[in-house]
């Protein structure tokens, strides 16, 4: 196996062991991102100089004895819309052409100061919301990546690099990694600190992670679940939330298979792939209707991200109207002139569903659902539909895309995992379990 | 002392001991009902009958050896706006007139739950928002008593009932405190079920409690702090915020003498009160001044608070705009033209507040600061102004107003102790430590 396939829990055990070298591996990465960069595109700012030198000082720490991080010598791929100090941070829009932060956003430091080598900034989304960059899906370029955080999970997804951060205000983690067949994972909302990172909305943005393991995503997700007094939503305790994850036998875990109010709209080979596994798994996973008003939430969360983005951006509009997408242009457009009844209606029907999610996890270990409509569609004109996210997004309950899936043209397709508010070790425990249990009933 | 003189707390001790039942004393609050209720006016609806009838069933449980609740026979009034199954619920409007609710209000069944004896309900303003009802001052009957929770706070102080309940939007628990000379504690924002309380606004809207004493303060709140699937914001370890909170000795406070924006706008006699309480406690009180954004905190308040009238009072509206007072109509006006990104960007200055907040009481241990501009304002006509509760009901930390300070005339005048969100015990214990230190200073 070539260094650069390892999974990120692998290979950091490797470099432990004095069996991989940071620069081995970084260098793996960097030759892999030669192989296939073009055609993927994943990348909008990568020096091999300056994370090969990374890797060299990760190397040296560890021959002089210092004490090594979990992700100690690791190559991480940073969405660009994190600040980065010594890396340019432009947020998939010309308007930010050239923009160099003063300092590292606080998840960038904490990988940082977990041994991360930060290999360079992935390609975003515009302003991460879904006008389209450069990227292309690794297994398929006539297909998008996925959005907004495309760069982060088409690198993983091709093998350029074990770990990358991306984040979701929609669908921007898991839809990306449903796509292009990783892991994506989206903590509680608050559980990831956004000081630094590019705001659309407090009540919505969450930062997440992407990695080709349920061990990898709780190996990076437990250095950055950390409190920090500068994200008003990150509350004190956070940093336990991942203690003592792994699934410790005792009884199976109760699934509830929910279609949502948006089943309708997946595609033919989605539903099929749902009822197999359904059935597969039916001595613990249950069919279960959501409420009523789950029906609202597509438009709820619309109102609110529609509002926040007009106010998030109204410097750039102010100023560069004419170099925006025209689909943000008019999601900006759209959110100047809602009425602030509608935005409370619309977060008092917010905290209804958080309470009917509470009554749902109190029956349900976790919930079973498609991370997207279907495979990533041909064209790259557009980076697909966040449907299938919206709900989970907008109550702020922690979501991971599993690629154990296959739709049409053998393309990779999500299995959304997703668990109650707060209940993210659960969750990781659970993806583990099902995994495996996938994996055993395989012939 | 006559028996409706007592504090909660003596009395359920009394009862407890059996040297006073249940009977004596709702008959003794009773008694001075019917002596001062024709002045102050803090009932909507009393049945001395019904009282009569559920003190009597205390008893006859006592008796009959059952375990006691923390509130075993003591009786508490419930502001007009807390739903009761046996008594009407008519939100100080002529439009619910005659209203009578199927089920009472989570607060009122965690009273009944600890055994209170549920008096009747009390005043309340206009849909809990500023236009009077009928209460006057205790101290001065030409003085309004405050409002919201106008009733609640006067019964209290005119020692009709050793304890009530109101809520807050404003400055609806903490200015009637102030103003009629008895405690008014606040709640961090989230820690008392409003399910079955009319809603104004989910992001400001708390619940709160009148006692005479930070024991009985406390005796009744820790009976309110628990944990309720049916308000979206309460947390599921609500019930152990209070629990322990007497002080333990150590260190004395650190306190943070805070003047806020408004502090040109609070009388002489309240710059002057609060300058010698300062020079009284300059061991470990000191001056510090808020960050600038504090100054915003007003307008945010009232962005969100008039459009989430406009929301929550939208039947009201519509059915019987004429019937509502002017100053209501005109407040809801106001919130069905606020345009939502301002909401949303009220929202982002909160979460600034907060942050800001968290890093004072990293370093203090509460904020002390006047509770309301000045005393009860002389004439009927207004509930007075609450700008100096605004930024605690804002950032939805807890607060109590302290009924240590005088005023012009003589009259009583809150200091209020503001402590970090979810430091509820801490607040209370430094509160306690503040009464005591005052009481041993007197001459």
């Amino acid at each position: 196996m070539r260094p650069n396939e390892m999974t990120a829990s692998s290979a950091a055990e490797a470099i432990r062991r004095g069996e991989l070298t940071s620069e081995q591996l970084v260098a793996g990465c960097l030759e892999r991102i030669a192989e296939v960069e073009a055609r993927v595109g994943a990348w909008t700012w990568l020096d091999p100089d300056h994370a090969l030198a990374q890797a060299r000082a990760a190397d040296a720490r560890q021959r002089a004895g210092a004490a090594l991080g979990a992700l100690h010598g690791i190559p991480v791929g940073i969405k660009d819309i994190f600040d980065t100090a010594d890396m340019p941070t432009e947020d998939g829009t010309v308007l930010h052409a050239g923009r160099r932060p003063a300092a590292d956003a606080t998840a960038v430091a904490l990988l940082r100061a977990a041994g991360a080598v930060i290999m360079g900034k992935t390609v975003t989304a515009e302003l991460a919301v879904y006008a389209p960059g450069k990227t292309t899906n690794p297994h398929d370029p006539r297909r998008t990546p996925g959005g907004s955080s495309s760069g982060s999970a088409a690198a993983v997804a091709a093998n350029m690099v074990p770990l990358a951060i991306g984040t979701q205000t929609n669908g921007s983690v898991l839809r990306p990694a449903s796509y292009c067949g990783v892991h994506g994972f989206k903590p509680s909302h608050g559980s990831i600190s956004r000081h630094g990172v590019l705001k659309q909305s407090l009540a919505l943005d969450h930062v997440g992670v992407f990695a080709r393991s349920v061990d990898d995503v709780a190996l990076i997700a437990r250095e950055l679940l950390v409190h920090d007094g500068k994200d008003p939503d990150v509350p004190p305790h956070t940093s336990l939330a991942l203690d003592d994850w792994r699934f410790a036998g005792g009884r199976p875990p109760r699934i509830a298979f929910v279609r949502t109010p948006q089943w309708p709209q997946a595609s033919g080979a989605t539903q099929d792939a749902f009822a197999s596994l359904a059935a597969q798994w039916s001595d613990f996973a249950h069919e279960v209707e959501l409420p009523r008003e789950f029906g609202s939430a597509v438009q709820w969360h619309r109102t609110i991200m529609e509002t926040d983005l007009a106010s998030s951006f109204a410097a750039e509009y102010a100023s560069g109207k004419d170099r925006l997408s025209s689909a943000l242009r008019e999601m900006i457009e759209r959110g100047q002139r809602h009425l602030a009844v509608d935005y409370s209606r619309a977060l008092d029907g917010v905290a209804a569903l958080r309470l009917a999610l509470a009554r749902l996890f109190s029956e349900w270990d976790a919930v079973l659902t498609p991370a997207t409509q279907g495979v990533a569609p041909l064209g790259l004109e557009s980076t697909g539909s966040p449907m299938f996210c919206t709900i989970w997004t907008l109550c702020g309950v922690p979501a991971i895309s599993l690629p154990m899936l296959r739709g049409e043209d053998g393309m990779p397709l999500g299995a959304q995992l997703v668990a109650a508010r707060g209940d993210d070790a659960n969750l990781l425990r659970i993806a583990k379990w099902l995994e495996q249990r996938r994996e055993g009933a395989r012939p």
